[in-house]
């Protein structure tokens, strides 16, 4: 499943160099060269899937799993507050977590503006769109 | 594990209502009341675990194949060119996982502001100090 012209499976292959974080059968992760804050890892499978929602269930309990044994790591190692995961998807196409150290005083939102439903059917027609497609 | 003052505790038992997306034995789902986008949804255990770091692996493995078959929902019921996860763990002190439905013209940035280290060295010595913490 690896692609030729993909970085990640690149960094795996050791083509391109990355500051290793953590490797094992099935999962992989680094340094990301462009961090939120100094430590921000990426975890990422080694077999290529392009997202999240494609990615085996197996992969992706591996992956959470090491998320997790990783954060403990960075939240020790910087003293983050928090360590906070995200997966986006819109850059790399291979699937991969952010792990990025936050602290209280770093100066970024947690987030992004939230909303607000306008009628109390607008969320319940909102659901049952999404329930209706869950298999 | 249930705390009385937790709230996402209550919505899963029913004492505060919510939109459910889902539920099963380990897992509960439901609409976030002030979304980033309508359809953003909030994946949790129902064990009451205050952070995904000292939640047990299996659970964490549940939380996230679940989060992946909504994510799937989502995608197809509203169209969304994406759906970002994301766990923050400043708010509400249950682990939970935000699935927000993303649109490229949403006018979002997709991610925090990035910094680059200043040394080659710097990124060795933080890595360094991930990896001594990793069990």
């Amino acid at each position: 499943m690896t692609t030729n012209n993909c970085i990640f499976c690149k960094i795996i292959a050791g083509e391109i160099p990355a500051t290793k974080i953590l490797e094992n059968d099935k999962v992989f992760a680094f340094l990301d060269i462009r961090p939120v804050n100094p430590g921000h890892v990426l975890v990422i499978p080694k077999a290529h899937h392009e997202m999240m929602t494609g990615t085996p269930d197996e992969l992706v309990s591996e992956v959470f799993i090491t998320a997790k044994k990783i954060m403990t790591a960075i939240k020790q190692a910087l003293r983050a507050d928090y360590v906070a995961v995200s997966v986006v998807g819109t850059e790399v196409p291979h699937f991969h977590v952010h792990l990025i150290p936050r602290y209280f005083r770093d100066n970024m939102e947690a987030f992004w503006p939230t909303k607000e439903y306008g009628k109390k059917e607008q969320m319940r027609e909102v659901a049952e769109r999404i329930v209706k497609e869950i298999n």
